[in-house]
């Protein structure tokens, strides 16, 4: 892995905060890790959401509203479509369990243990209002720049 | 194409199931093939729509309702924007048809005479409870590792 | 730049006409712009609207009315959630302009000065019934052959 490194990465830009593609960026990534790939993630805007601990964010009035109505943390994310106010979330869950599939805490555990670089977008999470402290352990914080750096490196690159 | 083959991959994952998302996803496919690129097209969750016969799906009651809510079939599907209980999808078709655009039906016929690799995402099939015969003819089943080998010997690959 | 400008591509297909997406697709390409890539961004169906002028297009009555429902123009598009008939796309602005980040025109000025290259669907433009006149100035025209070409010379390449 130390020599031709630089081929064998992977990048993946997580824009949305949506439980469906969230838990499909994953699963790519944990793929790509498992082939021995170096894999980034990069969180910004809505996908800071899945690393996001869950409490309140915020301290100006705007970003009190957002952080309320738009509430952070893996387990609390419902799909893109059909989610009928968290019902669609219960539903996925449900049938993810049924079929023996990852839940979400799990997968995010799993690309931690093979050395995923989780990245947070500086620039959103100032607009945002959300702070290292509303972020899970073991997250970096990076620019637009560390982006374009990883994804140029990578053999495939996708904005998710 | 047998000896740099590698080199003029493109794959394209579609995850989505809106109308105009897919409808882009083909016509882009479609410009690589034509373009003598070896193309893979892998469908992944509501991107399962579309290579869908649009029978009723599912056997447990879960996977039912989800079928219920969640029809599939290429000509069935509405746009990302602007549906309004399908008068989005109506207003398009009358659109491209009036603009001598493919119908949605004629762009998968053309993928599939141009030979273009329509894979079936495994895990989706089996957390929608879909069965290899709720798919239109000729699609393969693979797995998340068949989507990274792709991408990773891909000139571009793309996620909609 | 003219020796290798083949290796230091990047581009971006912009589908979307979410405020948030778009705002990221500029963001990404302003960044490998200042790193001295060549960059392509293509315009296609919904991702038109930032480069539109804002004006109301169309001949047909189905175009007219897709223009009317669907009115472009970078100030004009709203986020892809919590937008809230428009609250949203205050909001975002109001907290953008407290971090001093750049408006969108701005965004979209700075590309330009930057020479990225600004490319609209001509396929898309047809079906949606847009002319040349009604894109802001300095934005080519192309087709799907275009953008095949510039993602299959790009290091990444990337849909929004």
């Amino acid at each position: 892995m130390e020599e031709n490194e630089v081929n064998d990465q992977a990048s993946f830009a997580v824009f949305s905060g949506d439980m469906d593609k969230v838990m499909g960026a994953f699963i790519m990534a944990i793929g790509a890790a498992t082939f021995d790939m170096d894999v980034t993630m990069f969180f910004a805007f809505w996908g800071l959401k899945p690393i996001q601990k869950g409490n309140l964010t915020g301290k100006t009035f705007f970003e009190r509203l957002l952080g309320l109505m738009n509430r952070g943390g893996i387990e609390n994310i419902g799909p893109s479509r059909l989610n009928f106010g968290g019902l669609g979330r219960w539903l996925f869950k449900k049938m993810m369990k049924n079929n023996d599939a990852y839940s979400m805490s799990e997968l995010l555990k799993q690309a931690q243990e093979l050395g995923i670089n989780l990245i947070a977008c500086q620039m959103s999470m100032d607009v945002m209002g959300i702070t290292i402290d509303d972020l899970i352990d073991g997250v970096e914080i990076g620019g637009v720049g560390d982006y374009i750096d990883s994804a140029s490196d990578s053999k495939f690159s996708l904005f998710i």
